[in-house]
C-alpha cells in the first residue's frame, strides 16, 4: 500500500510517500515545494533508488498549491526519475491538520462533513487550517477518488480532562466562542509516547512526561496512555518557551501594551509569537546559537537558556503533582533529540523527583529510542526520536485498515 | 509607641490603630471609611476599652480622603471616645502601598524621593497606587511631622531571581516598559513564612510554599527564608484562580476576544479581572457559596472548585520542582484559614509528594498557628492566620527602631 502524506503550510507544501508492505513503512520520496506564488519558488525531490537516496532541488514557477501539487504529483509518476507507476498507484493522503476543535479525537477520512469542520475552525486556526483545507481540496483535484485522511495536531489532547481544558474566564466564552485549551504537537507526543511505552513496557510507563522541543515547544502529561493536560493552550503560543514566542505570560501583558503603548491587538499578538521567546530575551531563536555564545559567557544567551529550561523544570513539578506521580520522562524533537546540554540543564536540581542523567549515555548519539538516565534514577528517562511523517501515515493505515 | 496603619483603597481607608509596648502590639482602635464621596459614606469605629471591644457605625457625608482621614484623626482624639491624647501622641503611620516597583525590597521612610517612586509607578498599579499616594500626602496635612513608613505588597518578592520574574518577551519590553513579574500579597506572605519558620525551627522549614488564598490568591516559593517565586505576575491578575480573577490564561485568549469578538483591550481587562475566575466558571465568587451548592450536586460550581484546586496543585508541583524539595506548606487568608474542605482537596492525591493531612486536625477551628499534617506525612501543613495590619505595624516599628 502506498500512502502520501502531506502537510500543507501557508507558503509550502511538504510531502512524504510511504510504501506499506508487511507492516513496515519504507519511505520511497519525500521532499517540499517552498516559497509557493513567490520569487524562488523550489520543488526539493529525495528519492530512494535501492539503498541510496538521490536529491534534486528545481527551481521553477510555482504558482499556488494546485499547481505545487500538481508537479509534486508529475514528480512522483515522472517515467524516469518517479517512484510510482501512476497516480492511481497511491492508495491513500494523509494530512496533518492543525486544529480538529472538540470534534475529532482522533483521524479521519475526509468527507464534505469533515471538510466543513475544519473550514469552521479557521477562525481558531487562522495560519493553519485555510492552507491545510486548500491542499485537500487540490487534492481532489490532482489525485481524484483517492480516499484522504485528517490527522490532526489536536487530537491526542480530548482525553484531557474538563477541569484542565478549560480556563476561568466567563461560561460564554467557552460555549460561545470555543475558547479553551486544546493543545497541538498531538501526533507527535502520541508518537513518543506508543514508542516510549513499547520500550520500557506499560507496566513501567503508567505516568509519563512527553518533552517535545523544537522550534515549537509543548510537553503533556500521559497516564496510562491517555493525555491528561498538555502546555500549549487555546493557541500554540502557549506554555514552554519557543524559538520566537513567549509561552506563558501574564494576560494583563498584551492588554497593558495595547492600552498604554500605542500597539493594535495583531501587532501585539504578531511581537508575541515571532519576536519574543529565546529570540527576545538572547537574540538568537536557535538553541545551537544560543548554547555556542552562552559556553562563550555570553548573558543574554544565559539568560535565555536558563529561563527555557527553568520553565520546562515548573511543568515537569506541574505535571507529576496533577498525575500525583511521575515514571518516565521522554525528550524528542530537534532540542530534546539532539542538545545533550539542554536536557542536562533541564534534569540538573530535580534529584528530589528522583530524576538523574547518565552523563555518558545522554551524550552519546543515536537515531534509536534509548534511555539516558543513571541506575540510581528513580525515572526512566528516555530520548525518542519523532516522525510525525510516519505517524500520519500509520494513522492514515489504521483507519483504511479498519 | 503608637503605630496607625492605614490602607487607602479607590473608595474607602481602613485604618488600626496598634499601641507597642515590651515588643507586644496590642490593637487600641481599628475600622474603615467606605463608600468615600458617594451616598451612604460610613466610618466604622471599633475600640477597646479594657476587655471589650465598642464599635460604633457613623453614617456621615464623607467627602474624599482629606475628609475620611480627618474624621478619622477627630475620633481617635475625642475626648468622649478617642483612644488618644492629641494626634502627636501618635508616633508614626505605615502605608499599605501595593506597588514598590523594582526600586523598594524593604519598607521606607516616606520622603519627597519615595513619593516619586510611588507616584512614577501609577501607570503600573492604576487602581491601587494613586489611592495609597492620596493617603499619603493627606496624612502630611491631617498628622503633620509625623513620620510615614510604606510597606510595599511586591518587597518580599525582590529576592526573586532574574530567571523567574523575566518573561520571554522582547528586552525593551522590560527595559523600557518594565513588563516583568512583581507578585504581590508580599506583606502576608513574608507574614506567615515567618511565623512558620519561629514555629517549626529554620531547619524544618527550608523550602516552604505559602498559599495566601483569600479573595485575592497567591502563591510563593520560599527558600531558606527567602522568596524565590511567586503565582502572580506583572500584575494582580495572574497564577491561581480567585473570586473574580482569571489567574493563568493563554496569553492569546484576550487579543482573541479583542481581534475577533469586538471587545475593547479595557473591556477585555475589566472581564478578566471582574467576571471571571470562580465567578466567571461557577456564578458565585465566594468559595462558601459555591461549597455549599457543590454538597448539593451543582456541576458548575462543582467544576469552577475543582478547577480552583487544580490549578493549585499545579502550583505545589512547580515550585517543588524550582526548589528541588519541599518541607512545609503553609495555609493563610479567608479560605486557606477557614475551608477544610478547600485545604482537603488541595492536598488530596498529592501522596507521592509526601503531603498528607489529619482529617481531625484539618477540621479543628482555631485562631492559633498551627500543623494538621497526619503523622506519617513527610510534608509539615500549618495554617498560619494572616494579619497584615500587624505586619505593616511590625515593619514601621523595624524600620524607626533602626
Amino acid at each position: 500500500m502506498k500512502i502520501l502524506v502531506l502537510n500543507s503550510g501557508s507558503s509550502s507544501i511538504k510531502y512524504k510517500l510511504f510504501d506499506i508492505y508487511n507492516s513496515s513503512f519504507d519511505v520511497l520520496a519525500e521532499g517540499m515545494v517552498d516559497r509557493l506564488g513567490q520569487e524562488g519558488s523550489v520543488l526539493k525531490y529525495d528519492r530512494r533508488v535501492e539503498d541510496n537516496i538521490i536529491s534534486e532541488k528545481l527551481e521553477r514557477e510555482i504558482k499556488d498549491h494546485r499547481d505545487g501539487l500538481k508537479q509534486i504529483s508529475d514528480l512522483l509518476i515522472d517515467p524516469k526519475i518517479g517512484v510510482l507507476e501512476s497516480s492511481e498507484d497511491l492508495n491513500a493522503i494523509g494530512h496533518r491538520i492543525v486544529h480538529g476543535g472538540e470534534k475529532f479525537s482522533g483521524q479521519m477520512v475526509i468527507d464534505q462533513e469533515v471538510k466543513n469542520q475544519i473550514k469552521s475552525l479557521f477562525d481558531l486556526a487562522p495560519l493553519h487550517n485555510p492552507p491545510n483545507y486548500t491542499g485537500i481540496e487540490v487534492c481532489e483535484e490532482v489525485f481524484p477518488g483517492i480516499p484522504q485522511v485528517g490527522v490532526f495536531d489536536t487530537a491526542f489532547h480530548q482525553t484531557i480532562p474538563e477541569v484542565a481544558y478549560r480556563y476561568a474566564i466567563p461560561e460564554s466564552w467557552y460555549t460561545d466562542h470555543h475558547i479553551r485549551a486544546y493543545g497541538f504537537h498531538g501526533t507527535s507526543h502520541r508518537y513518543v509516547t506508543e514508542k516510549a511505552r513499547e520500550f520500557l513496557g506499560n507496566a513501567n510507563s503508567k505516568k509519563i512526561i512527553t518533552l517535545h522541543l523544537g522550534n515549537g515547544a509543548s510537553m503533556a502529561a500521559i497516564k496510562d496512555g491517555q493525555c491528561v493536560d498538555t502546555s500549549m493552550g487555546f493557541s500554540p503560543l502557549a506554555g514552554l518557551i519557543m524559538g520566537t514566542r513567549s509561552g506563558d505570560l501574564d494576560p494583563s501583558v498584551p492588554i497593558y501594551m495595547i492600552n498604554n503603548h500605542n500597539l493594535s491587538a495583531g501587532e501585539v499578538d504578531k511581537i508575541l509569537n515571532k519576536e519574543s521567546g529565546l529570540y527576545g530575551i538572547g537574540g538568537d531563536s536557535d538553541m545551537r546559537d544560543l548554547e555556542q555564545r552562552m559556553k562563550k559567557g555570553d548573558k543574554s544567551a544565559s539568560l535565555a537558556i536558563n529561563m527555557y529550561t527553568y520553565r520546562i523544570k515548573q511543568y515537569i513539578g506541574n505535571f507529576t503533582a496533577i498525575m500525583n506521580g511521575l515514571d518516565t520522562l521522554v525528550f524528542t524533537a530537534g532540542v530534546g533529540e539532539n542538545s545533550d546540554f539542554i536536557r542536562k540543564e533541564i534534569c540538573r536540581n530535580l534529584d528530589y523527583f528522583g530524576i538523574e542523567l547518565d552523563k555518558n549515555l545522554n551524550s552519546n548519539r543515536s537515531e534509536m529510542v534509548r534511555k539516558i538516565n543513571s541506575e540510581n534514577s528513580k525515572i526512566n528517562i528516555l530520548i525518542v526520536p519523532t516522525n510525525e511523517e510516519l505517524a500520519i501515515a500509520q494513522r492514515t493505515y489504521d483507519v483504511l485498515e479498519r
